[in-house]
């Protein structure tokens, strides 16, 4: 009945004092005032997001699909191709007859990259300005070395190699993204708090000298987030949670259009949250958690519970392991072992994902990460079931589970996203208020 | 490790087929475009809830803490005092000088009422315009009738009897607002469904004729949000969660100044998020719900637990139960087993509450309800320790933990908030675009 007398590695300032005090000299800032310009701001974005989103498209269309007038999206529109953001195609339908213009995003306007840095790897994702995904490339990091220098040369060397590899030069490429794990955004600025490591503080400047381009960083959740928002399900629902399956879980959120961030940036730890009290110990110190059981060296924990003789479960990596549970289930032969392994993942998913259902009572949840793309189909069926069960009435009535259309590594591509809005917002044509990270 | 058998009770439409299945047909509608008018509703608004806050006040302080510019408080100010909104006082500081105009809520305006109607109760609370509670009626409910024509006479009788007490006619009355479980505002308009009874569906239209007044509905998460938000600590935060002690337990979630509903009006169920998966049984027909811990029969549960012959495990009425563990607590006689229960208590709370700061990252969270009132200021250091180090690291920076400074049945304070919300909305004063129930 007892907590665990550890306090969570990581945690920014442990001994602050009392920090839960009520304190009404430390009122936060209050909600930005949104102006006309911001208005304007909103209207760009969501012709480009619906630029995005659909390929090719009219400015009729636009008009329909963001409900602005049609000469609203007339002003947009030439902003966009007055900074190179879109380009004017112009196509003859049929042989005769006028030429229809359609619009589409520049993709020679310059190349963006996303990179997710997480605790075994580092993976550069290339795109095009029309987020197109180009080349990728992804460098082992030794979880063990965490040294701020060593971190950052590692991050530094694997954009390097993608340009290489790529055959370009900085001057080609409009910025850069970098998702690490726990960023503050609070009054006092920015600091970045990587949990589960040692390395706590970015030296920022540093990784700004390195990168030697435009940088936003953001965490994964946000990350995971805006690619929901601008390319997944949040193109037809304006409340949605996405959920990361990997080493790690956690859920990007999405209410009412907008990307639930929380007061210091770190909501959506739902990976984080109970799932039993007094349960397994989680990586992050508590016992419990949520990821203790769904992450990928949970399901392995779940499968040596099962069976402790399996042969699946001495697999030493985690991805071996997540692929070689999948190829398993999909074979011909079922193996009990594997298939209530898989049961009871579903079960331990559905009812963590009614937890979340009954908090923020999305109208869509999403799954992404590289364990969704191996297992994901097996857990679908029966983690709906529980997730129907076990939400409280009024909450699921309508609300979908589904495989994110997202494809690949949702981190990057979100904060590639990231990139693209920051581009806009330097160039004058989104305002600051959108919260863009860094 | 099988969930429940038993479906949830109160679940709308339990055998509709596959409503997860992955449908591109029913997109939920987009998020309301904001419009410069939206933008002057919300300066009304803000206005409104700063003079409210206040008290007295005068245009350059609300110019101030609204962070509207002064012309704009002045044209407002003038709107709302043509409304008879808000009145204007000549005061003189001091024996000589030129008066100042100061600002308040016009009370004389008229009246609202604010309705909690719980399981075991109806409580009515009777208001003037500046919100300052005036009258006080309690009727007990027959938790066992629940068809909807006797739940809606007994709150009809029970306005009835606050009139008479009060001696006022309906036509002193701007608007009734009753706090309802479960209220879903879908596409197809607003149902009201309320779990864990058997009487699913509100007559609205009865419910409507039987006031008499214009009327709205609102759930009671919602409504603690709303109080919380304009006459708790929403003056000074723009994200918070307000968390409801009683008999069953919840939270009102507020994020960036505006409340959080959720796509079927159900976010905030928090007591029905997981504390141990196939723990107690909740009443919600779900194990291991946080409700089951550290809602009253809850508490009173852990005690039985802890000393099953102990002569509070056996009271019959849940109220009585939290006065007299209060009593103990507050004795001079140190009861080991009274202590234990409130220590398990504030574990079970601290470790829910750490669920719910990870997934949200408020910057303040209150409590509220009777369980509070009674017991709270005995659960709250210990509260706070458990919430500080279960949380996410990052996430606990800066948040507070605290007592709400909106005393009394604040279910009724926020949903009489909300009808004068909608007495501004029908004057033309506001948009409709902020949600305000029915």
């Amino acid at each position: 009945m007892t907590p665990s007398p550890e306090p969570i590695q990581g945690r920014p300032e442990p001994s602050t004092g009392e920090p839960w005090r009520d304190s009404s000299s430390t009122p936060s800032a209050v909600v930005p005032r949104r102006t006309a310009r911001d208005i304007r701001s909103d209207s760009r974005l969501d012709v480009l997001h619906a630029v995005l989103s659909a390929g090719e498209t009219t400015r009729n269309a636009l008009a329909q699909s963001t409900g602005l007038s049609l000469a609203t999206v007339v002003t947009v529109v030439g902003e966009l191709l007055a900074e190179g953001i879109i380009e004017e195609r112009k196509v003859t339908a049929g042989r005769i007859g006028r030429p229809t213009a359609m619009l589409g995003m520049n993709k020679a306007r310059g190349l963006v990259v996303g990179m997710d840095v997480a605790e075994t790897y580092v993976r550069a994702v290339m795109f095009d300005a029309a987020l197109n995904e180009i080349l990728s490339f992804e460098s082992a990091r030794d979880e063990h070395v965490l040294d701020p220098d060593s971190v950052v040369e590692g991050i530094g060397r694997t954009l390097d190699q993608l340009l290489e590899k790529a055959g370009v030069s900085r001057a080609d490429v409009l910025g850069v993204g970098i998702a690490l794990p726990g960023i503050i955004q609070g009054p006092q600025g920015v600091s970045v708090i990587v949990p589960h490591w040692t390395w706590q503080t970015v030296e920022l400047e540093h990784l700004r000298e390195r990168i030697g381009l435009p940088l936003v960083i953001e965490n994964p959740l946000k990350s995971i987030a805006t690619a929901e928002l601008w390319l997944g399900r949040g193109r037809s629902y304006s409340s949605l949670a996405t959920i990361n399956l990997g080493t790690g879980v956690g859920a990007g959120i999405v209410l009412e259009g907008r990307i639930l961030r929380g007061a210091t940036n770190t909501a959506g730890e739902w990976g984080h949250t109970l799932l039993v009290l007094d349960g397994r110990r989680c990586r992050c110190g508590r016992h419990g958690c949520v990821e203790a059981y769904i992450g990928a060296p949970g399901i392995q924990q779940t499968l040596r519970e099962i069976a402790p003789q399996h042969p699946l479960a001495d697999l030493d990596m985690q991805n071996d392991f997540i692929l070689a549970l999948a190829a398993v289930a999909d074979g011909p032969e079922p193996d009990p072992a594997v298939l209530e392994t898989i049961d009871r993942t579903a079960y331990y998913l559905g009812s963590a994902l009614a937890d979340l259902v009954a908090v923020v009572n999305p109208e869509v949840v999403t799954l992404t990460g590289w364990t969704t793309w191996a297992i994901g189909e097996h857990l679908l069926a029966a983690t709906r079931k529980h997730l129907l069960e076990q939400s409280p009435a009024g909450s699921t009535r309508g609300v979908e589970l589904v495989v994110s259309t997202v494809r690949g590594n949702s981190v990057a591509t979100g904060i590639a996203t990231v990139v693209l809005e920051r581009f806009l917002v330097d160039a004058g044509l989104l305002t600051s208020n959108i919260p863009v990270a860094l």
